[in-house]
């Protein structure tokens, strides 16, 4: 069972985390090969990383994949969600836990950076 | 003649600025239909949004598109960015100078964030 955990920052702004499980439940409801879909906070809000994973453990999941949802691999990308990821990964072994590249890292972010320009121009 | 600007928060950290300046050259190589495709930043780094803005007019803009790079509707978003750009609209009333939905409101984000999982676990 697969499951895949959509990893953002967390504000102190409640409408901010709330936009991130909006986001998560849109998700969920695509087209996916996933059985579990859910987000997780490094900071400031809840579920914390550990906590989003061992829900999606509890699951059933045997294979997760972190995705984080960060537009800079700084500090956060690099160190810190990988240390939150291993506490769980020492906890349980047996699953396979892996992080894919932040979202500024994708190809696909010209394409709908320039759908949205121009969807608005069209709007206006 | 259109350009189209995007607007960054800016981070100490250059490396996170230089993301976005190569995010920035990316977008102005794929097919699109602006004159000028540039950056700005909100804070920590330059150009600054009016500076940035002012750039866009020097170089013949008529017309410019802000696209804000940030995932959440937060303060930024809504009032800060707003607040910089009405500088300039000041400045230039005869430019038409408008603000894009920002990039975490956008509906290509799933299938986006859904890539980079699937194209992480193919490489896995």
């Amino acid at each position: 069972m697969k499951a895949l955990l959509l990893v953002a920052h967390g504000s102190r702004r409640v409408a901010s985390n709330d936009e991130v499980r909006e986001l998560t439940k849109k998700l969920s409801k695509e087209k996916h090969h996933y059985n579990h879909v859910d987000c997780a906070f490094l900071e400031l809000s809840e579920p914390s990383i550990p906590n989003g994973l061992r829900s999606a453990i509890k699951a059933g999941a045997k294979e997760i994949i972190v995705l984080p949802y960060f537009l800079s691999a700084g500090r956060h990308v690099a160190e810190d969600i990988p240390e939150e990821v291993a506490i769980v990964q020492s906890e349980s072994p047996e699953v396979s836990i892996s992080i894919a590249p932040y979202l500024g890292h994708s190809h696909g972010l010209t394409t709908i950076l320039l759908e949205q320009a121009t969807l608005h121009n069209e709007n206006t």
